[in-house]
């Protein structure tokens, strides 16, 4: 099994794939896009695409990857405790370090740990939680990266400081997507996005008014731009069910006809 | 008439910030945080923040910011249309240039561009626009960067390609905060945030059926993370109308019983 995922290695995507599949084997590519390109074009079985930041919330550009750019399916979720580290190149001194790299996120889930303990320090974006590990190694001694430990070990680095994340719920939402959709377990949910013919009022509340007389759960909604016009968007819900049994057929068939369009992401056991 | 914003000079805040008010005083600040605690502060009199992009969709920050960390009011709304620039150092010929800097979502709105007319380079992260300008002039020569024209002006980089954005309809909304809402203008726009007591099916379903029998159009739907649950969201909804006239007020009104925190950002003028 062949799964490709958000490179490079070391990030908490890698660790994603190889919880999904311990003995798969793993392909980094450059974005999330990619990610659904290699699977669709046959280079790899499945891919992984983080989804959810329980600080950060969705992951704008795996939503819309799912939108426009793929018909894959999610078959599995998995939620991954994100924990992150202070790495420097071996022997530096806290004392030292006068610049710190990570991308921006993984800053700002940290902000209260570096506001603390580095208070002089200049921070730096960097594209992935990796790549700050190579611009702390290019430096002489003098920068750390916020990263993995698996990126620390991967690439030789040195662990100033551990789980030095500031929310303890820290949690990302991990998405497994095939070629073909999952059967139902019993315990599923699922994801779709649609649009409405106009902007009119009450077109959304009809929609989750068949969720609320069914007393399904949505345990999401939210909004992307449709990228057409400004102030129109595309809708995405996650609701509790299978779009293959019978209630969550029934659902769909009674929200069709109230939306312009209509797409199923995919049905998939709900993490635990 | 101060005005703090998401410095540093040359960003599309700060041209945000000069339409508002283009004789105002203008105080860059590193943050949108920090925006909103220089206005509460005193040290400026109004404060101006990004909140949504046509294409990016909504700036997360922000959001966050109006949901946890102020009670500052909106007061008005502006849409700018984005053009990005590839700015360089005076004298650096297109095919010297080995390395583009921006900050991601700039990259990102310029991909087919980059790719088209510049398929070999490295794209690197920068924290703004502004800081790829400068990031670009350090390096010798063979640099460029994404930004806005004023950078380019204020910083000495020379245009080396104008309005190289992807999407002809890049506008993004910027809203100016004060510590005081604004009057009814008649044409206004009311944005707020509500959780639920628990995670009910038709919880929210109740709510925008209190939209749609008064036919009161929301004009976008949003959640964001609590930060204290997986899966426990804030919801934002922008509706029309006044949160002090009798028509919103009653809304307020009906809705309020059915959340459990019910925050209103401010009513404000629509943007034509």
């Amino acid at each position: 099994m062949k799964l490709a995922y958000l490179g490079p290695p070391g990030t908490f995507g890698e660790e994603a794939a190889l919880r999904f599949e311990p003995e798969g084997e793993l392909l980094p590519v450059p974005s999330h896009a990619a990610v659904a390109a290699a699977v669709e074009s046959g280079a790899a079985d499945a891919g992984v695409v983080a989804i959810e930041n329980s600080i950060n919330g969705s992951v704008a550009e795996t939503l819309d990857v799912l939108i426009h750019e793929t018909s894959l399916k999610i078959r599995l979720e998995l939620v991954l405790p994100i924990r992150h580290n202070l790495v420097a190149k071996p022997g530096t001194r806290p004392g030292d370090v006068k610049v710190i790299y990570s991308h921006p996120q993984a800053l700002g889930q940290c902000r209260k740990f570096l506001e603390r303990c580095y208070p002089g320090a200049q921070l730096e974006a960097a594209l992935s939680t990796t790549e700050a590990v190579h611009l702390a190694l290019q430096r002489s001694g003098d920068a750390a990266a916020v990263s993995t430990r698996r990126a620390a070990e991967l690439y030789g680095a040195e662990v100033l400081a551990e789980g030095i994340q500031d929310s303890s719920t820290n949690v990302t939402r991990f998405l497994l997507l095939g070629r073909e959709g999952a059967a139902p377990s019993g315990r599923d949910r699922t994801s779709i996005a649609f649009t409405f013919p106009e902007d009119r009022p009450g077109a959304l509340a009809a929609v989750l008014n068949e969720f609320a007389k069914r007393g399904v759960n949505c345990s999401k909604i939210e909004s992307r731009p449709t990228r057409e016009a400004f102030g129109e968007y595309v809708f995405l819900v996650d609701f509790e069910g299978h779009a293959e049994e019978p209630g969550g057929r029934d659902l769909l068939e009674a929200i069709r006809p109230l939306c312009a369009e209509l797409k199923v992401f995919g049905s998939y056991p709900r993490s635990p």
